[in-house]
């Protein structure tokens, strides 16, 4: 059995959160409300620390290391928004991080990482395996391993946003979050089962890489090849067991959306809203918009998980 | 004698736009805080309605209009985002307005403006008076007219935003604005000098275009032909009798940048802060950054007046 965690982890996580995570803004658009007939708040965390809502999950869960696990440190693999979640969070808590990244990320991120003090650990990706060696790093060191989403603390974490907006604008009907792991999406759904219990909550992913979709129609969690989707943040081959549960558990459907959505997000959200959004952070609010009328009347949440978009990458996927 | 409006005036505005303008949201860089070892605070009018500060001066003097007027209606000439702003003010108060524009004005602001309900004149530049063509529709339809920037109820308007970030992060040392026609300088002024008594009040233009400094410097408005600049926003000729006056008594220095500062700016808006900014509203953020140790220690205030700039040119600019 998993010891799943609850709204109350969600609360508690939010009050360590509290002063160290930014409270990010809520932004509404007319044109997308009239479009829509619907009234659309969109919590944004491009504007959070290190630019993603990643910081929350990561911070929580290091909040809750004993001293002798600080002092060891913590391991983790991603070579994404969660690498540099974790080295911030470590870096403010005093405690030593490492990260596993592969040998060709892009250099900005070894270098941001590295730039929030994170020991970088390179791989090669074709032929080493990442959890396998962050499995080493922290029975030979003893420092312990914070995966990117399968942990009950990145969840609770991970719901301090959902909460965060469901304070501020009220109850929802419903509310859109991205899938990857499933990290943001299980805590939006703790949250919002709690403060908004007929809320419909949706999980989106990119149309090429369904597994969520397919593992919550199916009942169980399905394996993918990496896909290939513009959402470097959604490339996630399957669920995590904690995050599973919580979805199939609370969450209405899993919806996808195509890489051309994505794009038109991303000239929206430039154009109307004045905000950078990365691709994955567009998942949401592509669902949103393509469910029309289906919207219409309601209060929905859309969650944009993060902004790190190299701007010479953004240039080429807006002009293309 | 000029009747200047005050800082009671800006406070009318502020109850008059209560509702209807966003109170936009003050954002801070923790990169740039280090860089200036100060603490910098970000009010981000790029998220205002229509994307730009210039909603608060228009809405706040159509407010002032008598039932005669509302039914006459306004006229303004301007290219940019004063066309924008009286065309949504007119239509959310329910009054005709005609908008003199070039005929070689981009095609988009053209189609946002009439898009906003606002009836476009088209004129030509090199040949008209755009001042001229206002002055006689006015005469002859008996419509108002609300020009850019010299006059009090756009001065009053423009003077809510430095006053909603004084009253949100208290007293600061410094503020810098951008100078076009001086509305928004002007305005400003009119807060800072009321809220913050001690506070350096900083306008500033682009290199090319620096006719308030000069007017500022020699006591007498000096006017220049339209400079080359990316600032679209600040190629105004000269300063008006009411911003100069204001200007004037109460701002402490116009400071001047080049074009490649305010393109460092846009990156650094985009990549740090994950917001889109329009080239003259990185002039007060390019002064601040450009005198570096000077604000150490310092809690200093930066207008960020607008976010409408194309895409395309967008990524034009910071690719170059």
């Amino acid at each position: 059995m998993l010891d799943l965690p609850t709204f109350d982890d969600v609360c508690a996580a939010a009050q360590r959160l509290d002063q160290h995570a930014h409270r990010t803004p809520v932004m509404t658009s007319r044109t997308i409300d009239a479009e829509l007939g619907a009234q659309v708040f969109f919590k944004c965390e491009n504007f959070q620390r290190m630019g993603a809502f990643k910081f929350r999950g990561a911070y929580n869960a290091l909040c809750r290391f004993s001293a002798r696990q600080r002092r060891a440190g913590v391991v983790t693999f991603s070579s994404g928004n969660h690498a540099q979640a974790i080295a911030l969070s470590a870096s403010l808590l005093g405690m030593p991080a490492t990260i596993v990244m592969p040998q060709d990320a892009p250099a900005a991120k070894v270098a941001a990482t590295r730039g929030y003090g994170g020991q970088v650990v390179l791989y090669d990706r074709y032929r080493d395996d990442r959890e396998q060696i962050g499995l080493e790093l922290a029975h030979r060191h003893g420092l312990t391993l914070i995966p990117p989403y399968d942990h009950a603390d990145v969840i609770a974490g991970q719901g301090t946003a959902a909460r965060e907006l469901m304070q501020e604008v009220g109850p929802l009907d419903a509310v859109f979050a991205c899938v990857g792991g499933g990290g943001l999406l299980a805590g939006t759904a703790l949250a919002a089962r709690a403060l908004a219990p007929a809320c419909k909550i949706y999980g989106v992913e990119p149309q090429a890489g369904n597994d969520g979709q397919q593992s919550f129609r199916s009942g169980t969690i399905v394996h993918t090849e990496t896909p290939q989707t513009i959402a470097d943040g959604a490339q996630t081959q399957h669920l995590g067991q904690y995050t599973f549960a919580i979805i199939r558990r609370d969450v209405d459907d899993i919806l996808t959306v195509s890489d051309e959505q994505l794009v038109d997000g991303m000239r929206f959200f430039f154009s109307r809203m004045k905000m950078v959004v990365e691709p994955t952070g567009c998942l949401g609010f592509a669902a949103a918009r393509s469910m029309g009328s289906a919207l219409q009347g309601q209060r929905v949440g859309v969650l944009v998980s993060g902004g790190n978009v190299d701007m010479q990458r953004f240039c080429a996927l807006v002009s293309a």
